[in-house]
């Protein structure tokens, strides 16, 4: 329904822009939602992109615009624009999207447009350029609204009629005269006190909070954890330094999920999702590509050593595809299931030990019953008993010992502070199919005798 | 800094548990936020959780401790307690947090719940049942606050002020006589109008709606891209039905998100996550190893139709794992970046030819570039320069093929409507395997001459 309301959009701005109907497309713009008019510049290059952007017919409503663009469509974008229009357009972004925009650009760029705009705004964009990019002071706002705590409720309510400045305020932050966070109000509560009440009488005190240095991901737990619209950030003496609302942690949500997805391709870079230059693209998934061929040469050296055995028994490569790729997928099994466990917070290092016993069971199950198939399979097809007995074992070894790794890895990787995203990419199958090899051709050997 | 918070309780908890001091577990109890005693519950066996939960000192606290409980741990709980005092849980909690134990409990506790709790609230329930649970209709809430259109601001701050059964009101929205939405207003603007005006004429009439019959991701969608704190849900005529919330929206995302990651795996069932039972859990995750297993057994039978090619040249063995290997990452890391970019929308059917292009582009690029890499470890390792220019093509191929297969596939699975995440699972996967051993060994056949 959106979909198709999006692409009739699209149809109408293509025509308008096609005709060079510049009236029109203004007319037509201004009626459009800004997430809109970012969404539709999908489908137009950087030069209609321009066009449509100059044309937006209120420099808010272009700056809305803007501010929805995706991070690197709007650096490109920007390094189009008149530079006396993206000052203009900077000037009316919120401070933490105008960090945002500036921490992506050239740096020649960036330093020119930090000159150019007016002073209240650049410094608290160079205040927050101050902040790691994935911590709270790096994705909040500065633009909070929080009051003195000996107002009356009958101030604030006059202080939020002037408010027009903050967006999203939903709740009334109360500050001592130092500014540190002392208390919270909901604007609901505002209304159902008397008149005269000091804020810090009807105030709650208890004030959920985080500082500057958290890492952006724990601020969208807390945040989903606790179901709330907001959480001010205060620095290291409790002074209220921004606000975090709950887009912005949709935002870190979203983005945090997509680098899980993609990591566990053994890609990891966002950019691969819209990057349009073959080359660098390539470039970007190579490594991994490289660290895996390492891999496969390590496990074909492996058959190589095995040979003899393999030349004796040839019937023995029909199940090497099978055990080799068993393993692999029971161990990207168990370690996706324990990252997202991880990243869930179903599952943390006290769980370990009876979540690898679980696995281990887990695992002999399910390598009992691929094993018990695979053998009866190798029998009939083959005509020989010895040789389901090998694939048999093999099979229920090679994805109980996965099954293991799968979870012992994954652990490791988080214990060490590596993303435990990754052991769940190609990197680690390979490792399986090592192991797999190995299992395989070594129960072989042992029956070596009875196989020929 | 919070998971360590969740330590010292998890601990102050068990100690007071083992001491029976049920006094003092009430006084704790009572000071600790219902989300973090859901949490903590994850460490006791249920038991002790029906213990605890029986132990929050009020009977609200309590009911909220009980919503924030994961479906499944609820459930099981849920038949654990008392019956009366399950009611009483019932009765306090959200009309779609209720709708949705309901579902979850076998049917003759779900019918007794329902017939004993108030009307009120089971008719509000029985009609959320009504909606199937992946639609917008199954996930909000009926406690929407709205007002007749004829009221005036000082009339509908009067009934703000009365309002306690709503939680999270920070929108007013506003009907006609036929409970018709016509129109919304935020808390901040019935502050800074005059209280006798009427709210028709201060209304925002344009409000962003949804149907109950909208699939939740879809919801989800909306409130990310315009940035809202709730949306309201409409039936077929226009009448507002109900409200969702963002943090219902974060709920649906992250499910999502961990159900997309799941199904990558091959595994899909969120059950994989905290499921206690191995034989469950096995039968769970051996569906889809069993497809894989079949794909093995067919990649198996194709390196037997070509044993005589291996047997004349045993070192093709060496570059098997390698060949298969890499065709499956490739085409694991398209899928992968495919998928997501379907489920992000930056990538939609009009894109697809661009797409596919694009990835086959990139996939040359990789596959000339790891299949010069191998044809100098072919040369090198086994001195034949024929034996390189096979694997070095093969290389080439298989990669590039994997990549648009990446594409295709995956599209496929959108098009005709099957969630496109299993497209990067094990059993696309084997698919590729399966390509990259007839590119293989149709490659060296033809060369064999050469090879001997």
């Amino acid at each position: 329904m959106h979909e198709q309301k999006m692409q009739v959009l699209q149809g109408t701005v293509s025509k308008l822009l096609r005709r060079g109907a510049t009236n029109n497309l203004k007319k037509a713009l201004g009626k459009i939602h800004p997430a809109d008019i970012a969404h539709l510049f999908r489908y137009f290059d950087l030069k209609d992109q321009k066009k449509l952007l100059v044309l937006v017919p209120d420099m808010e409503q272009a700056a809305d615009v803007f501010s929805e663009l995706e991070s690197d469509s709007q650096a490109k974008l920007a390094e189009q624009l008149e530079k006396d229009f993206l000052i203009s357009l900077v000037e009316m972004m919120a401070d933490d999207d105008s960090a945002e925009l500036i921490r992506s650009l050239p740096e020649e760029l960036a330093e020119d447009i930090l000159a150019a705009i007016h002073d209240d705004h650049s410094d608290d964009v160079e205040q927050l350029l101050g902040y790691d990019e994935d911590t709270a002071g790096g994705i909040m706002s500065t633009d909070v609204f929080a009051l003195g705590q000996d107002l009356t409720v009958k101030q604030a309510i006059e202080a939020l009629q002037d408010s027009e400045d903050y967006e999203m305020v939903f709740y009334v932050y109360v500050v001592d005269e130092h500014n540190h966070l002392v208390g919270v109000l909901s604007l609901r509560q505002l209304l159902t006190v008397p008149p005269a009440t000091s804020l810090a009488d009807v105030m709650t005190s208890d004030v959920l909070r985080v500082r500057t240095d958290m890492d952006q991901e724990e601020v969208a737990e807390l945040v989903a954890k606790y179901n709330i619209l907001a959480i001010p950030v205060v620095d290291e003496h409790g002074k209220l330094m921004g606000l975090i609302t709950v887009d912005d942690v949709i935002d870190v949500m979203r983005d945090e999920a997509t680098e899980d997805i993609l990591r566990m391709a053994g890609t990891s870079e966002e950019e691969l999702l819209y990057g349009y230059k073959s080359f660098h693209v390539a470039r970007l998934r190579l490594p991994w590509l490289l660290t895996t061929l390492v891999g496969g040469v390590v496990t074909g050296t492996l058959m190589w050593y095995f040979k003899a055995t393999l030349e004796q028994v040839i019937m023995l490569i029909s199940f090497i595809p099978v055990i080799t790729g068993m393993g692999g997928n029971v161990g990207g099994q168990t370690s996706t299931i324990i990252v997202r466990g991880f990243a869930t917070g179903r599952i943390d290092f006290s769980m370990i030990r009876q979540v690898f016993f679980k696995e281990l069971r887990v695992g002999l199950i399910m390598g009992t019953t691929c094993g018990l198939v695979i053998a009866a399979v190798a029998m009939i097809w083959h005509q020989n008993i010895y040789l389901g007995l090998v694939v048999g074992l093999a099979m229920v070894m090679a994805i109980s010992v996965a099954a293991c790794m799968g979870v012992l890895v994954t652990a490791f990787f988080k214990k060490v502070g590596i993303d435990p995203a990754i052991a769940s990419s190609p990197f680690v199958q390979t490792v399986n199919d090592i192991t797999g090899i190995l299992i395989y051709f070594s129960t072989a050997t042992l029956f070596l005798h009875h196989l020929i």
